[in-house]
């Protein structure tokens, strides 16, 4: 298959290139790096050295053999180039992943809640008339969030993507299937709620084929494909904006840094291990919709802890300490939460678990890359509201963390 | 108060202005002039002779002595300048009238799809950040659609806004109010399910209070203000993409050209006069939500009716004929549509009725203006899909209406 990576030079988006390339697909990455430009505008960088794209495209190259081409456009506000780069290269799948992808950040600043709006909403539409356009009938798996159904609802089970509802009507109930309802958190949750509805759109009026991964949070750093050699290493972000609660967790253990748990740390949590979200990137690709059906929705994730039990975890591995401290986001203080995910065990996905694959993160990631870490970057600095601001902006040793701008 | 109307010099917006000024609110007009950029680019006009809104703002003055203030912006494309704006005229209320609103426009071509989000989404979600970012505690009261629920849906009546569903959790069943689940049948319509979720959220978030005003088709072209001049007249649309079912059998009837009724005709769709628009708006406005409140969410209709039967209204007043044409729309060809608008008849509001008002819109409007019609621009020629396009591109008269380009 000719398989276009939108976003192909992120976190999850190089080792998917790298996973689909090594089975033999010719690979595409489409990104406009502006993720790389996100950690120039924050002053942070990767704790593993990266290297730019097109080393890395050449890296793999002469590891493997297999090419993977790179094309450098902005799918939000290039639009005509989108068009005419997908006549050009006819993509059988596209695979999207190309959004701004973390809630702190889409919460810094009203420029920073502009941008992802804009980004990500343009990107998605942008994407999905394009391919109406140049009518090419690739299969659109897209990244999703199960955040996108807030953290802090009824305590149900999240279904993957659908809901069955009773409608009264003047003839009685009636049955609806709907898309499960969203109520997300942060901006940048919201936009993955609109994508949703995007999708909803195109695949109904267009009959676009299209697929929506609802992941959860993403961990580890190497797949088989990145271990092929130090250069083709992934990023490992650990800033309190891209960093994940694990890989600041794992940071602050690695550097003798307090372990910081936000509120009551009862907030639940689904994660994943990078090697297998690709591999459900695959799993996905292959189960294509038919054209006319609705979208293909799945919950990619393996298991979910609660923050407070994470740390005692890293904390048990490391001898961390852990403290409490206030929560910039707005959300609520303990949460449960179930998440099916039976369409991928059905696909013969077998998840690689915390509790096995962590210490292999604290010790030959954390702890092999510990000199490039910059500690004043670990705190987490965007609140969700002004007045949660007033009141979290003080780091575990004392110091102010927000620069009164 | 201090009322900013974004696109106050639209068809609703205009009126509304003149209304609230009338009443002696202090009325700011904040507009991009687009629409009259549009009637350009298609090379349409309105019906009715339309000033400029500088000549409007001008007559309005010398007949009433109350001022109406008109800032040229875009709310879509220039962020800082809409917050400077608001932070110098710290608005109570505000008034969302801003957006590209035709759906066979936003259905045109990829342009103008594309077009459609960008400048409706990010006019809505600029205008939300920005309220945060001046903590601006204004009213926002916002003119949604009726159609965001699709028109073929499952026939229940069509509540305010909000849908109480039940939830399998693992201690039995849970209640829990959704907003009532959309599904838009054009580009258009998505993008008010999308600012359903923009509300929700900075509603939530950060306890903006905001009114959605889920409306019905407008029809009729005077208020009360708008005939104290001449120069004060509404715009009048009538081509095949602004230009409302109702308003293009008006001028069909008025240039005895067929009225052309689209598949069945037996789609049915909700009405409201401009001068009830105007008034609901109004009383929308004096009754505020609280800052943590959910949004409120009212429809804005007083009657529904089939096209066909519309058809038959308008051929008995007029003597016209109808023909049947192929629907350029991806729609169901018959629907109900029971529409609940219980709030503002509890808040007195008193409908002026089609059965009354349309003969005057045939006499004062359609014939008075009858010389000034273009009929080359009144069939509907933007098509849902490009399956439909190859159907509909005849007119009545057997002239092909669309362009190949
Ligand atoms: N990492 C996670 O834990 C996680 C969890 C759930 C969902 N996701 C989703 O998976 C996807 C990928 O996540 P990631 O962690 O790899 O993020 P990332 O930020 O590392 O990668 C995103 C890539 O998209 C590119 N991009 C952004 N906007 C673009 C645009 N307009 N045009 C072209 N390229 C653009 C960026 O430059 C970057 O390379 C995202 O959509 C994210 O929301 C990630
Ligand atoms: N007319 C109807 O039958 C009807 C029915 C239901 C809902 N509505 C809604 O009511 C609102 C007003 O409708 P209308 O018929 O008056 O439409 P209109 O097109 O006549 O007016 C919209 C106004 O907004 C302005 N505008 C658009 N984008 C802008 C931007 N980015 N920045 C600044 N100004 C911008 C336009 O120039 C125009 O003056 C719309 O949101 C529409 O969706 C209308």
């Amino acid at each position: 298959m000719r398989i276009a990576i939108l976003g192909g030079d992120g976190f999850v988006g190089w080792p998917t290139s790298l996973h689909l390339s090594n089975l033999g697909h010719e690979v595409h990455i489409v990104d406009n790096l502006s993720r790389r430009w996100i950690d120039t505008e924050l002053g942070v960088q990767s704790l593993t050295p990266m290297d730019s794209i097109q080393e890395r495209c050449r890296i793999w190259k002469a590891e493997t053999g297999h090419q993977i081409q790179f094309h450098l456009l902005n799918l939000a506000t290039e639009y005509e180039r989108l068009k005419a780069w997908l006549a050009e290269y006819r993509p059988d799948a596209v695979i999207h992943f190309a959004e701004q992808r973390a809630a702190p950040y889409s919460m810094k600043t009203d420029r920073h809640k502009v941008y992802t709006v804009d980004n990500n909403v343009s990107a998605t539409h942008n994407l999905l008339a394009a391919l109406v356009e140049t009518g090419i009938d690739a299969h659109l798996v897209h990244l999703g969030t199960m955040g996108v159904y807030g953290y802090s609802s009824v305590g149900a089970p999240i279904p993957e993507g659908y809901l069955d509802v009773e409608i009264d009507t003047p003839t009685g109930k009636k049955g609806m299937e709907i898309l499960y309802p969203t109520r997300p958190g942060s901006v940048y949750h919201m936009t993955k709620s609109l994508d949703q509805i995007l999708f909803q759109f195109y695949a109904q009026n267009d009959g676009l084929r299209i697929t929506d991964l609802h992941q959860g949070i993403v961990w580890g750093t190497h797949t088989e494909q990145t271990r092929r050699h130090e250069q083709l290493i992934n990023r490992f972000d650990y800033d309190g904006d891209y960093g994940t609660v694990l890989n600041r967790f794992l940071i602050q253990a690695a550097i003798g840094y307090p372990l910081t748990v936000h509120g009551t740390g009862g907030q639940t949590r689904a994660f994943i291990h990078i090697q297998d979200s690709v591999r459900c990137i695959e799993l996905a690709l292959s189960d294509a919709p038919a054209s006319g059906e609705r979208v293909r929705i799945f919950n990619q994730m393996t298991e979910t802890h609660r923050v407070r039990d994470l740390a005692e975890m890293i904390a048990g591995m490391t001898g961390a300490k852990t403290v409490y401290l206030p929560n910039p986001r707005k959300e609520a203080d303990e949460n449960e939460l179930i998440v099916k995910n039976d369409q991928f065990l059905a696909l013969g996905l077998e998840p690689i678990r915390l509790q096995q694959g962590l210490l292999s993160e604290v010790v030959d990631v954390a702890r092999k890359y510990a000199h490039r870490i910059d500690r004043s970057r670990v705190p987490a600095v965007s609140a969700w509201t002004k007045d949660i601001a007033k009141r979290v902006d003080r780091d575990p040793e004392g110091k102010r963390l927000r620069q009164v701008s």
